[in-house]
């Protein structure tokens, strides 16, 4: 398709003077997601490993609850004014055993609770969803290995050197080594694509693993990377309050501000072990 | 309320030497917005400049198309579990002669169209709904008056510089007066909010300004901007594909990796007077 990056001539100005210059960017589409041929969401997404991101996102928005349940995924006919399909619409077909999902869970979830909306009543709601306790997995890290996370996740970024214009998830193992790395405009369809990938390869819960994510970590990443049972996300930038809270009530690591030999320990502590505390 | 920034300890860590210190973290609280008495979203906020983001949403968001039509707004009662206000719920009061909006508006706009849900059918569907032409708008700028703003917009961050985890928007006067300047976690309710003041001050169309922001240019801020008039929007990061080809085709000025002296002009570059074209 091609239409991960493209390649677009701009007036490039330094100092004041103009030249004109290839420039490459990242790319951004809409894609349809539908449940057994049922139009879901629209997301605006960057093509490329979309059947990653519809799994991913049909598992970190309550679609499915149980990866046996997904039993194919495929690009819908729907043509542009050229009669060309847009590969812009994917049907995730379930099996016959399925429940059918509530098309208003995605947007509801936070509103059921009887308290006027808060982030407790957020928090309380997706425990409820998910299927994996963090507080079961008995993963350690040590600082060390934390710091080679970034540059490793650098390396790995394909298409960010080209474009700066794309966030990045890598999975990584307990030995830094990357399982997989997805990028995308939008940071939630990077991880959602990382957790599609491993729902897809039978591999949730995600036991022992750490998410290391390119920008900062919202509610929504912790959210995703709860559900999925990834006990450590690491953040090269801040987390918000309620991401922190978020992963402190469910027994989460939450490292942010990971810079080389520097990071933040924001909760979940006893999974770093550290050589000294001063 | 004291909820846009929280203190915190965290365990701080550097080459391997643990120590515990007060971080300050930014606010990230859910937010449940009706119009008429009638949820219509949730997003993820950072509280603070609520009433503007309440009326930028329902404007850029097509839920109300005339400034006369948003009479009200209010915090709606909810308790949390020690009976307190959450101030999560926020009321939009429509006027009489207001058409009520069409709950799904929000979700259903890309999908409209006949073809297969492509960057061109997402752009026509917001043309249709804008009413200004961006076109008629005879707004020049200079490199050297773009280039002071992301200093303006740094110095003028309240939050950013205690947490490191707020996006940033602000509109400029012609000539680099910050009008406003809003920050939140989510970088369209940055923008939101910018657009929220302008429509509660009855200054739409926002002719003749420049809308500045502290991360990338997606097609959802292009769209944003587009919907409230703005000619130029400049970026201090990259924008997409879409976000390009949208400003492109409505006539508005692009600008990316706006960096001290030295930026690139994506699109609709006759706005920027250049003094020597090599």
């Amino acid at each position: 398709m091609g239409r991960v990056t493209e390649r677009r001539r701009v007036l490039h100005i330094d100092g004041g003077v103009a030249t004109e210059r290839p420039d490459t960017l990242a790319g951004e589409e809409p894609l349809e997601i539908r449940v057994g041929g049922r139009a879901i969401a629209v997301t605006m997404r960057t093509p490329g490993d979309d059947f990653d991101l519809v799994a991913g996102f049909a598992w970190t928005e309550g679609l499915i609850a149980d990866a046996d349940h997904l039993v194919g995924l495929r690009y819908c006919a729907g043509a542009d004014d050229e009669g060309l399909n847009t590969y812009n619409v994917i049907d995730l077909v379930l099996s016959d055993n399925a429940p059918r999902p509530d098309v208003n869970a995605t947007r509801t979830f936070y509103t059921t609770s009887s308290c006027g909306v808060c982030g407790k009543a957020s928090i309380d709601a997706i425990k409820v969803r998910s299927r994996f306790d963090l507080h079961d997995d008995r993963t350690t890290v040590t600082p060390g290995l934390l710091s080679v996370l970034p540059g490793k996740l650098r390396d790995a970024q394909k298409v960010f050197e080209q474009t700066g214009g794309l966030h990045a998830a890598a999975l990584f193992s307990p030995d830094a080594d990357v399982l997989v790395l997805r990028e995308d405009v939008g940071r939630h369809n990077a991880v959602d694509k990382v957790i599609g990938w491993a729902l897809r390869d039978k591999r949730l819960p995600l036991t022992g693993t750490v998410l290391m994510v390119s920008g900062r970590a919202s509610f929504e990443l912790v959210q995703k990377a709860y559900v999925a049972g990834i006990p450590v996300l690491a953040a090269v930038s801040a987390p918000s309050t309620l991401a922190v809270e978020f992963a402190d009530s469910v027994g989460m690591t939450l490292v942010g501000f990971l810079r080389g030999q520097s990071m933040n320990v924001y909760c979940g502590a006893d999974r770093i072990v550290v050589e000294a505390l001063t």
